[in-house]
């Protein structure tokens, strides 16, 4: 280990050299001047130590194996270090999208031998252990909590003055147990308007241990945050409710988290949070009121960082929770964690980085010049505000198509793999209930591919097409036999989609001026709706400048996942992130959409449809490509 | 007041020049050059601005008198600047003993405007704070504490941006209000084993506004240290239950002084806390019982400084508590008070600093050496465990006067100012309830000087005197006629004085040792035993060794009264005395008297007691000096 250390090789360890924690176990290989004994891998170690018997028959410990504390070198030899003991090893998330996460926690294990106290030393058993600390694992700036004090004499004497602490920033310690310990743990919120999420990691092996998420119960103050915000505008204690509400379900999912990995609570040190910045708001338990009036200012745009009770959450009384900065009044913590999940990934390609919600919040990148905004495309993407739309969820129909030739249309819905056409599906006969952002989406192009929209949205109700109806002076367009199937689409559902469109559409367009670009060259979709979506149908509906060469486009498009989650986590698993976030969101230039005197033109210009590139329409029925489809 | 700045004259300011706090008066005197006519004094400056005008109809500004920051310079000028001007200007505390102490407390205040918030700022309103109080008051590495976030938006909203903060240690804002403000708060509070003392300053003014007292209601779990130190032993939720006993107390205490002084508790925002190592514990949650038993580890002796209501005080939750340092195990953070509170008065001569209590606490100094001790003199010098003692209150003999001819006694009692045999106090006839510590030591001095004692502390029986009774097979020795008077002394009450001060003489010649020197130069008797006893007594009956030659001997003894709330209170009006005990205490050589093989002699040959300077003893009864008397 001494000598790993000395030729700048990190070896992870918890205890310190002394043969408990088993992070250090490395593999001898054969040399090249030892190739000629079978036996000689061995040749310029010590042999198998008391040590590691010990740990072999308490932990097991594989053939060929060594702990590298417990051996020593008699000469040359090569050593290979497996990727687990490594002190900064990548963690591999398993989710839809693989993100490599150097484990670097800010929260770390460190075991410790005390001396006993002796009638010469009297400047107290705090010092004793900060100094212990500081020879054997060289922290020379550390103290002790001072809600440790009234622990401490108990621990060291439980187990012999042998201690494990968790040491916060290398400066503070924030735990103490007796003897050794090697779980610490650690998560990720992300609190959505619509959904909160916990993500529970151990922070000594980066693994995830469990996850837990649950509706935002402050839905009851409002579908939306504008919503939300009057409600706390009119209500003089509607703030605070929507904040003790919101604090409830997140101690609940916390809980939850830790009960379905057998967590106990204390030993959850580290939080760190992200969400839009009317959540953030909240959940720190200020009034969001001046981020619904102009010129919206958040109250803060900093990196926080507090005591997690003083957010009213009940894990360990000092765990920390960290909540990612905002990049500006309108765009969140949530975006923030979007831009640093994809930080690494970012070149001299123009990006576009979207998260839609109910505020689409959007980040344009090229090279190191960042510029941001967020859109109000409104709930209707999630499903909200239209006839028979619904959440992404079992039942939701998600994907469309119709026959431009004979008017057929075909669906498929979340929860069940055929599509509505085939004999497997009537077999089965699922329950539709309703259409999501994603199907509505796909369907508004296949109607206009098919001609049943024109290119200005509306219905095309001259010629009775099938699936038409006339019901109380408004026509409805069916998804399937209006005689059996209960989902259709009229003209106000295409109404809110095309708002929201165009919304996103001119956010997208301002950040192509701000940063003086004429095309996107990439698009990264993130979060359930950028999963759901198909790119071919995103660029057909306009959501936003077709990237690059209409060829290679659909490729340029890609769902990054939950990539707030995954922001949040890389925060919380490698604290050199906090570091990266917290200066990136300085240099992102923020354009506030409501005072750029282009939005409005961008937006009219981006309410109509393009044609699909593909789309054929019927003779007689051919439309003007419109006019930005083009550049 | 930039004039002033830039010759390095330190102007106190709130406001930053805004003319609303009055803190940068000033008087414009006559210079050399300007004797020639009467209103010279004026013609350097710019005249009466309406500032000034407005500042004198609201606060009133003396003839002559000036505001700094609304006054201009026009040529050169001899401007005086009265005390209450100067930015570190000394405070002179009312008490008994009277300590200049410099005004420089760890929490400022700082009035600051900001600019509203713009369509194109969108940091967030802390940063736009942060940067005010930058450029305005030069405070380069400032945020706000997390708490505040949900108050700040409304505070500024509330006095059109113009803002009061406090700031704690140059680095972090702690309270805001509205508008302008000057007045914030904080407590020194003395954790005595009987008393506990809260004294209330204003931090702007460093003017004490009030203080409160009362008994520590852990005396119910124990009179002394030890016997509470043995309740928590005992007891299992035992050092808990004096624990929150101790903290209601405080916080009864400091609610009465709030009010009395019209102060809002929410105004407090720092405490400083002293207290023996027991009582520094207890106040701390930690358990004591390490104290109670070899090697006497203490669980920290560093200082301490945390959210005042991690200690259950409720006041401002932002309210920080400091904690003086313990020496040591056995020397408590009381005693590194008394040293603060001297520091500046240590010189080459050896000088004994000590605070009787139930434990004495020593410290001995020359020039920077420094060494302290604690010894065992158990509560008989604060009147427990005597027959019929007392503490020092109303009804307590304190004086004792025996003339060593007649045998006859006299005594004085608090709260009545004449002596026993006069015939006002006849008249007055006052209750006389017991003897108190400094009353029962004068009584055995002027004893042994009347030939009542022998020189081993027995009762001299042989030829009964007057006063002499005999009951139950036991000598007792009453202080007047022994048919009126209730107050005696008897042999077990003099050899529980014999094992204090033979307790405190050793612990106080193992210091002498340490330091080497053969001689005290300086006696410095802190407390309130220390300020009731006579020094001529406390070396007659060999408290400590005389100090340097006889005849010069009682001038040099000296009564520091307070000294532990005394140095509570410079650090906390100064934080630079936060930083010099600090260092000092490392500085000490701490003596553990219980481990000193000297110890046990010193303590049997501090027994006896030798003759004061004039003793003149009845014929015949001449005494042998005792060996140490005469070195």
């Amino acid at each position: 280990m001494n000598a790993a250390r000395r030729i700048g090789v990190d070896l992870s360890s918890i205890c310190g050299g002394r043969g408990l924690c088993g992070r250090c176990v490395c593999e001898p290989v054969l040399g090249r001047q030892q190739q000629h004994a079978i036996d000689s891998r061995l040749r310029h170690l010590t042999g198998i130590s008391e040590g590691e018997l010990r740990f072999r028959a308490r932990r097991g410990l594989a053939a060929g194996r060594r702990l590298a504390c417990r051996t020593h070198l008699l000469g040359d030899m090569v050593i290979a270090v497996p990727e687990e003991s490594q002190e900064y090893r990548a963690v591999i998330r398993k989710s839809e999208v693989q993100v490599d996460i150097p484990l670097q926690p800010v929260t770390t294990l460190h075991y410790c031998e005390l001396p006993k106290p002796g009638l010469e030393s009297n400047r107290g058993e705090e010092a004793t252990l900060v100094d212990a600390l500081h020879v054997q694992w060289d922290f020379p700036e550390l103290h002790l909590h001072p809600r440790l004090l009234p622990l401490l004499q108990r621990s060291l004497r439980d187990a012999d003055f042998n201690v494990t602490v968790a040491i916060r920033d290398g400066r503070e310690i924030v735990a103490l147990w007796p003897g050794f310990r090697d779980h610490v743990y650690g998560a990720a919120i992300d609190i959505g308007s619509t959904t909160l999420a916990v993500y529970l990691y151990d922070l000594v092996t980066g693994e995830a241990v469990s996850q837990t998420s649950a509706m935002n119960p402050q839905i009851r103050y409002g579908e939306d945050l504008m919503s939300r915000v009057s409600y706390a505008m009119i209500h003089p204690d509607g703030a605070n409710k929507m904040t003790l509400a919101v604090r409830a379900a997140v101690n609940q999912l916390l809980s939850e988290a830790c009960e379905k990995a057998n967590v106990a609570p204390q030993d959850c040190l580290e939080l760190v949070l992200v969400g839009n910045p009317v959540m953030h708001h909240l959940m720190l338990g200020i009034s969001p009121i001046e981020l619904g009036q102009a010129p919206f200012p958040a109250a803060t745009c900093s990196w926080i960082d507090l005591p997690a009770r003083e957010l009213a959450i009940v894990l360990n009384p000092l765990t920390r929770a960290s909540f990612l900065p905002l990049i500006a009044g309108h765009v969140g913590a949530d975006t923030a964690a979007m831009l640093l999940s994809q930080l690494d990934r970012l070149d001299e390609r123009v990006t576009l980085l979207v998260d839609v919600g109910t505020n689409a919040e959007i980040v344009l990148a090229q090279g190191q010049r960042l510029c941001s905004t967020s859109s109000p495309t409104g709930p209707a993407f999630e499903g909200a505000e239209i006839t028979c739309g619904m959440r992404a969820a079992v039942g939701a129909i998600e994907r469309v198509r119709i026959d431009p030739n004979t008017g057929a249309v075909k669906y498929r819905i979340i929860g069940c793999e055929h599509w509505s056409d085939t004999e497997k599906f009537q077999k089965i006969n699922p329950p539709v209930v309703g259409i999501c952002g994603s199907g509505i989406i796909e369907a508004l192009a296949e109607m206009a591919r098919a001609g049943v929209l024109d290119h200005s949205g509306a219905l095309r109700t001259s010629t009775v097409l099938p699936g038409m109806v006339r019901v109380d002076d408004c026509w409805r367009y069916y998804l399937g036999d209006p005689a059996t199937s209960r989902i259709f689409i009229q003209q106000t559902d295409i109404r809110a989609i095309q708002l929201a469109k165009a919304a996103l559409h001119a956010g997208v367009k301002l950040l192509m001026d701000a940063l003086g670009c004429k095309q996107l060259q990439r698009v990264l979709l993130a979060g359930a709706f950028g999963s759901h979506i198909d790119p071919k149908y995103a660029i057909a509906i306009g959501l936003f400048p077709e990237p690059v060469a209409p060829t290679a486009a659909f490729s340029a498009v890609e769902s990054i996942g939950n990539a707030a989650g995954t922001g949040a986590t890389m925060a919380l698993l490698n604290e050199q992130y906090r570091h990266k976030i917290r200066s990136k969101v300085l240099e992102v230039n923020k354009i506030e959409s409501a005072l750029a005197p282009a939005f409005q033109e961008y937006f009219v210009a981006a309410m109509g449809f393009p044609e699909a590139p593909e789309a054929t329409g019927r003779p007689g029925r051919g439309r003007r490509r419109r006019a930005e489809a083009r550049t």
